[in-house]
C-alpha cells in the first residue's frame, strides 16, 4: 500500500518535506481514484491519509485502497490540525492550487511549521501514464469517435451548433462516459473562425466549414479530438485551408520523437504552415498533454519548456482561422512510445463532406 | 458605465484598496457578463478592465458593455503587470480564490505594492438578486421542472440510474440550458441513503424511494431541486419518512422570515425532524444560496452566520437517510420577499408512485 506513494515520499525527503498536503482534486483522483467533489490528502512517511466529507463516506471506501480515510467533522483545515495529522516541520503545499486563504489558515494554526509552496509536485510524474491509464484513455476516446460518427448524419440545415453540442453530450453519457471533458465545441460558418466559439443558435448553412471539438470522461481519464467537416461543397480557398492543415497535422504526428522538446514539434508544424503563408492564422499552440485534466502537462507552443519523454499523452492539433471566413482545426490525441506516437483516435483526417 | 461599478469602488475606497483584482469567473460572469473560461477583472477608480485570452475576442466584444477589455499576450500576470494596468499602491486579491502561486508571482513583480488578501467581498452585494436574475432563474427553474416530468415516465425495472441521470443531462440542453448546474443525482433503494451518490448502473427495482436531486444554468444562473419519488408501493416506515421530510420541507417554506439567521431556520426544522426522533439522520444544512454558483450564500446550516435578507435566494432542502434502507430528501429554491418565501418550483411535493 505504502508502495505505490514511496517514489513521492522519496521526492518529500530529497525536498527536506515532512508532510504534503494535496488539495487539486484531479491530483487526488490520479493518485488515490477518488472521485468525490471535496477531498485533501495528506502524505507522510509516518501516516498518508485522505480526507472528505459525510456524503463521501461510503464512496472513499469502495475506491480508496492506497490509504486511509478520514472524516471530516468540520472544514478541511481544522480537522486536519486538531487532530494532529500533519507531521513534522515542513508542510508543503500545491501552490498552484491552494488559495491564499485555506494557506494563510494553516499559517496561522501551525505557528511551529514552515508552510512551503510547491509547484507542480506530481507534473514529473503525472507525464508518464501506465498501461492502465492508457487503456482507460483509449476507451474515452473510442466512445467520442462514436459519438462523432453517430452526430454526423444529424447535422443539416435544419438543426443548430447548439442542439448537436447537446446530442455530443448526451451521447457521451449513453455510451457509457462519466461526463464530456469539456463542453463540446460545434462551430460553423464564420464562427469556425473562433477557436472557442460557443455553440450558437443559428442552423446550419450549405457551404459552412463546421469544426467539432470534443471529448469525454471515462475513470477519470479524459479524451480529446477536434475533426472539420464540410456542409456540401466548400469553397476552393477552404479546401485549401483543410488540406494545408491536414497536412500540417500529419507532419507533426510524424515528426514526433521521445524526448523532443514539446515547443520543436511546434516549430516544425508551425513553420510548414508558416511556408504556405497563414502563420498569423495559427493563434494558439500545437497541442497539450491529456490525462485526469484535458490540458495538462507537456505543454507544445512557442514558451513550453516541456519535453514529450516515452508513455506521454497529448494532442497535436494544428488550426488556421480566417477571421471573418473560416476555420479549420484537426487533432489528435496521441501516445509517444519508441519510435514516434500512436494516435488514439482511428477516424479519418480526409475531408468529410456531409 | 462606471455607474455599475460605483459601490464596488466604494467599497474598495473604505476598505484603501486602489485596485482589486477578480480572478473567480463566477464573480466575473455575475459582474461584467463575460462567459469564457479565462479572464481576470482589475477594478479601480481610474479604469476597471476585463482581461482574457485571444480565443474570446470576439465573444468579449460582444458580452461584456460595463468595462473595456484586453486581450492577454502572456500569462494574466505579465500582462497585467507589463501593461502598467495596476494602479496605486495597495492592491486587493481575492483571497478566497486566488492560488498562492498567482499571489507570489504578483508580490514578486509588484514589489513597491501591498497584495491585500480580502475574503468575500462581493457576498454582500451578489446575495440580494435582481429582476434581471430572478427572471433568469426561473428560467433555469422552469427548464429542469419540465425535465423533471419528462423523465418520470422513463423510470422502470428496465433501466439504471446512470441512464435516467444521463437523460437528465440530455435534456437540459435540449430545452436550451447551457448546461447542468451540477451532476444530476439519481440514487435509488439503500443508494437513496447516501446524500450524494453517483448514478450507478444497476436497474432500478419495484419498492425503491429514488432521489433525483437536479438543476441547469441559464445566463449563467443556476438551479437546484431534489424530489423523492417511488418506484411502486413502497414500504410504511418509508412513506412515514417522505410525510416528515415533507412536512419539515414546508415548515421550512412557511417559517422563513426576511433577515431572519439561516441557521435559526436551520434549527427550527432540524428540531421538527429531532422530534419525530430522526436528527441523527439529517447529516447535512437546512439550504444554501443559488445564483451564479449552484453553492453560495446565504448558508442555512448550523454554524452559519448568514442572514436571508430580502431579494436572496435559497434552497430548502431537509432530507432523512436511514443507512442500509433508503433516504429521502425535498427540495425548493426559494426567493425571500418581503412577506416570507416564493418557491421557484411548482412541481408537487407529494409523494409521486410510479
Amino acid at each position: 500500500m505504502s508502495k505505490k506513494l514511496e517514489p513521492f515520499l522519496e521526492k518529500m525527503s530529497r525536498m527536506d518535506v515532512d508532510t504534503l498536503m494535496v488539495s487539486d482534486l484531479h491530483v487526488i483522483r490520479w493518485l488515490t481514484g477518488f472521485s468525490g467533489s471535496s477531498a485533501r490528502v495528506l502524505l507522510s512517511r509516518q501516516k498518508s491519509l485522505l480526507f472528505t466529507d459525510f456524503r463521501y463516506g461510503e464512496q472513499v471506501k469502495q475506491e480508496v485502497d492506497a490509504m486511509e480515510s478520514v472524516i471530516i467533522q468540520n472544514s478541511f483545515c481544522d480537522s486536519i490540525i486538531e487532530g494532529g495529522y500533519v507531521r513534522g516541520r515542513r508542510v508543503a503545499i500545491q501552490s498552484e492550487h491552494l488559495t491564499v486563504r485555506e494557506a494563510e489558515k494553516l499559517g496561522e494554526k501551525l505557528k511551529e511549521v514552515d508552510i512551503v509552496p510547491v509547484e507542480g509536485f506530481f507534473d514529473e510524474f503525472r507525464v508518464i501514464k501506465n498501461d492502465r491509464e492508457i487503456r482507460w484513455m483509449k476507451q474515452a476516446a473510442a466512445i467520442s469517435e462514436k459519438v462523432f460518427e453517430e452526430i454526423l448524419p444529424l447535422i443539416s440545415p435544419d438543426v443548430t451548433e447548439a442542439e448537436i453540442a447537446a446530442e455530443i453530450s448526451c451521447r457521451h453519457k449513453r455510451h457509457g462516459a462519466e461526463k464530456d471533458s469539456f463542453e463540446p465545441i460545434v462551430a460553423s460558418g464564420v464562427r469556425s473562425a473562433l477557436p472557442h466559439a460557443r455553440p450558437g443558435k443559428e442552423k446550419f448553412r450549405p457551404g459552412d466549414l463546421i469544426v467539432i471539438d470534443m471529448g469525454c470522461v471515462c475513470n477519470g481519464y479524459a479524451s480529446d479530438q477536434t475533426r472539420t467537416v464540410a456542409l456540401g461543397r466548400v469553397p476552393d480557398e477552404a479546401r485549401k485551408i483543410y488540406e494545408i492543415t491536414r497536412e500540417a497535422q500529419q507532419l507533426g504526428a510524424d515528426s514526433a520523437r521521445p524526448g523532443m522538446p514539446g515547443k520543436e514539434l511546434d516549430a516544425l508544424v508551425r513553420g510548414y504552415i508558416e511556408k504556405h503563408g497563414y502563420n498569423d492564422f495559427f493563434g494558439h499552440g500545437l497541442g497539450h498533454g491529456v490525462g485526469v485534466e484535458v490540458h495538462e502537462k507537456p505543454r507544445l507552443g512557442k514558451t513550453s519548456e516541456d519535453n514529450l519523454p516515452v508513455g506521454s499523452v497529448f494532442t497535436i492539433e494544428p488550426g488556421i482561422y480566417l477571421p471573418g471566413k473560416f476555420g479549420v482545426r484537426i487533432e489528435d490525441t496521441v501516445i509517444m512510445r519508441e519510435n514516434g506516437v500512436e494516435p488514439f483516435q482511428q477516424l479519418t483526417r480526409e475531408l468529410i463532406e456531409l
